[in-house]
């Protein structure tokens, strides 16, 4: 796709790639950059329009960011910190080297080096560490025609301005009202009179994932951001939103596969962050199946004397584990999604105990038919099996089913109740289930 | 929260109710109605003002929507229809009774029924099935305060007026223009001065999910949708992204857990539905199970003189699961994300090879420990199981990293070679190579 603009640059005709560049949508621009080295990159970037350079930068990757601020006067810094929205460069300050940030700081006046201490201070993950300054504020008495007026004159520095909000002397948040409702508004009506009041707003130490689920529910592209004294303080808009549901999202995933959650991209971790963000949960587990050994063991004369049980326990294990992941998912999901609610614990519970009797009851019959007619095993062992398997899938169904809605009563995060924890726990039962039966059907 | 509307509503104080409802946001507002009985929730509907009717309709479930439309008046369908975005109404069209739809269509005028028609056609979850034509075109030759006429004329109607597009006379997209740009500018300027032409469209045909991906990495909040003559046909807006987002989100993570996708709500799903959403999946790896049931029966001679290397089953299969999941799902979710791409096959391989080889390490070493010093088991037991889980962890996370992209290279979706499917792979070898160490090291 690039191989023209590959060829361009390392023939050193960098002037004519810039003027291939520039066509390009920005976050192109930002992408192609990250595949050149960075001597070449420095040049290039250089070389891009002024009006361009800021878009560029926020699209790129932290490393490139560094050696471009390392590289490139205090002027050009001063240019790209003046365009950059104030949440991006609180998020460069953040993830930045020391070193760097003290250049970036020095390139800031007083009053921007005070607001980005404040942004600092927002807890992590809160709608205050995500929202933009950059918002368009309204007065009750304007007009349409002096609100339209007052966007024009500073509506370029805002991050949108197709919100804007209505506050009084105190900073206090009166209401909302969107640009299209004053370009569709008599232009000598006042403020007051078509702003929306019905204001749902977020304070500022919410939890990203809370103001994800609000801007879902919804279906907003700005919200406002208050303090506890209900004074405007900030907006968050739609396209910070989409990433931080990607995050949760990649949050959930990481969890539910017994893993420490990861910001970083996969190609870029190093591999002992990778292994270490495994292995404390697969000890965790590893030491809890010796449990499951331990029962095995306590049956050992059982196995010593039919052998052949040893052959069933994949079977148990597996259908078990299955089944429980299948149950705990749907319930995470729904619980993040807002779908189950902590008062439908009885529901889910009845449900995932009907389930699991129609899924329980398909499988052992399906095995019955395998174990004993084509694997022509002992009725009695075929029973035994069946009953198990049963029951296995019944308990793993109903655990599954219940330990997230029980993490999350007890405010922990229902996504560490996932398939590995529950084939844990499922395993250990269906295998005493298993045995205890043996002994019992097959009088040993 | 609502206790004093449900005792109103309860005391057939239907007026006190609805002056208390419309102080409401209308998605709180449906979301309230839904928990109401039927046939209350039709007086309050039928007593809701005029202007935020359809908004309401809009937000309820499907079952409330055809309630309300078996209940109501033509009068009040044709009301509810004009107001509706038309991809709503398409929406509503094919998930309604053949009956309903009857008396919704009788109430729409020849062309929206040739429009309806035509969007039915779009092949379901395609940018054209997903996108509205309620958009505001402008023309190259207009000025910007023409522009703001004509959006001021027709803006009322149009789903969003934030981004306009400009077309030719035979409907070709010529350039986008933000309703920001157009404030901001001078009112006599032309609109092709001021428009932007580095123009990024979506085919009609483009899945939604691959529609998403683009929104998310342009930073988009609205995207023109093209025909293959790159006429404009509609506008696909943000808000529906978002639901499209975590629509994908859910469908991966019930993949994950070896299960067919549901779109449904889980409480709102049937019993024989969930199950059978679940058995398929379940039965093929019960029976993929009795292969490694088939292994053990193999070795039983093994198991007969040593029946304690039974006990270790479970701790080898766990961690061959859990290890083996952490990797695809990294891998999946990276796939998801587009961090990932076909071309990285052989770095994720050797990634997942150097984790594996520390991980293996790390379990195998506090493996022998446990074995040998706790359990005071046979030392060459304790090195065999020791050394299974090492090549157990290694297999398990070079399999499961490179499964996923090679149902991707095959055009499946990576995120059925998740955990379920990995776990039943990786547990036959697993314990394949146990046992055979087993007797070599043991001298069986």
């Amino acid at each position: 796709m690039y191989e023209k603009l590959f060829d361009l640059i390392n023939q050193g005709k960098f002037t004519a790639a810039r003027n291939e560049i520039v066509e390009m949508n920005v976050v192109d621009i930002a992408q192609f950059l990250e595949e050149i080295p960075v001597e070449k990159l420095l040049v290039i970037f250089r070389l891009l329009p002024k009006e361009i350079v800021a878009d560029v930068f926020s699209y790129m990757p932290i490393e490139d960011k560094q050696h471009i601020i390392e590289a490139i006067t205090d002027k050009e810094i001063r240019h790209i910190i003046d365009e950059l929205f104030l949440d991006d460069t609180v998020d460069m300050v953040e993830e930045m080297p020391a070193n760097v940030v003290k250049k970036v700081l020095k390139n800031t006046t007083k009053e921007e080096r005070d607001l980005i201490n404040r942004f600092l201070k927002y807890p992590e993950y809160s709608a205050g560490s995500m929202m933009t300054i950059e918002y368009v504020d309204l007065k009750e008495d304007m007009s349409v025609a002096e609100a339209l007026e007052h966007i024009k004159r500073t509506g370029v520095d805002k991050e949108t301005i197709n919100t804007c909000y209505v506050i009084d002397k105190g900073r206090k948040l009166q209401g909302i009202v969107s640009l299209r409702r004053l370009i569709l508004s008599d232009s000598s009506k006042r403020i007051k009179d078509i702003m929306n009041t019905k204001i749902i707003s977020i304070p500022t130490h919410l939890d990203q994932e809370d103001t994800a689920m609000l801007f879902k529910k919804y279906d907003l592209t700005a919200m406002p951001v208050v303090d506890t004294e209900s004074r405007l303080v900030g907006i968050i808009t739609i396209d910070d939103v989409v990433d931080i549901i990607e995050q949760e999202n990649t949050e959930d995933f990481h969890k539910m596969a017994a893993m420490e959650p990861s910001d970083e991209e996969y190609l870029k971790s190093g591999i002992f962050n990778l292994a270490k963000k495994r292995i404390a949960w697969l000890l965790v587990l590893m030491i809890s199946a010796t449990f499951t050994g331990a029962i095995i063991r306590n049956y050992e004369d059982i196995l010593q004397s039919v052998v052949i049980l040893a052959a069933f326990i994949p079977r148990l294990m597996d259908t078990g584990g299955n089944a429980g992941s299948q149950s705990a998912t749907l319930v995470i999901r729904g619980l993040a999604l807002d779908e189950i609610k902590l008062k439908d614990t009885l529901k889910v519970l009845s449900k995932e105990f009907k389930v699991s009797l129609v899924v329980g009851v398909a499988l052992a019959s399906v095995n019955f038919i395998m174990i004993y007619f084509f694997e022509r095993t002992d009725i009695r062992i075929a029973f035994t099996v069946c009953i198990s398997l049963f029951l296995t899938v019944v308990l793993a169904k109903v655990v599954g089913g219940t330990l997230p809605i029980m993490a999350k009563k007890m405010n922990l995060d229902p996504a560490i109740m996932a398939g590995p924890l529950i084939t844990t726990i499922v395993d250990a039962v269906a295998l005493m289930a298993f045995f205890s039966l043996s002994s019992w059907i097959l009088g040993i």
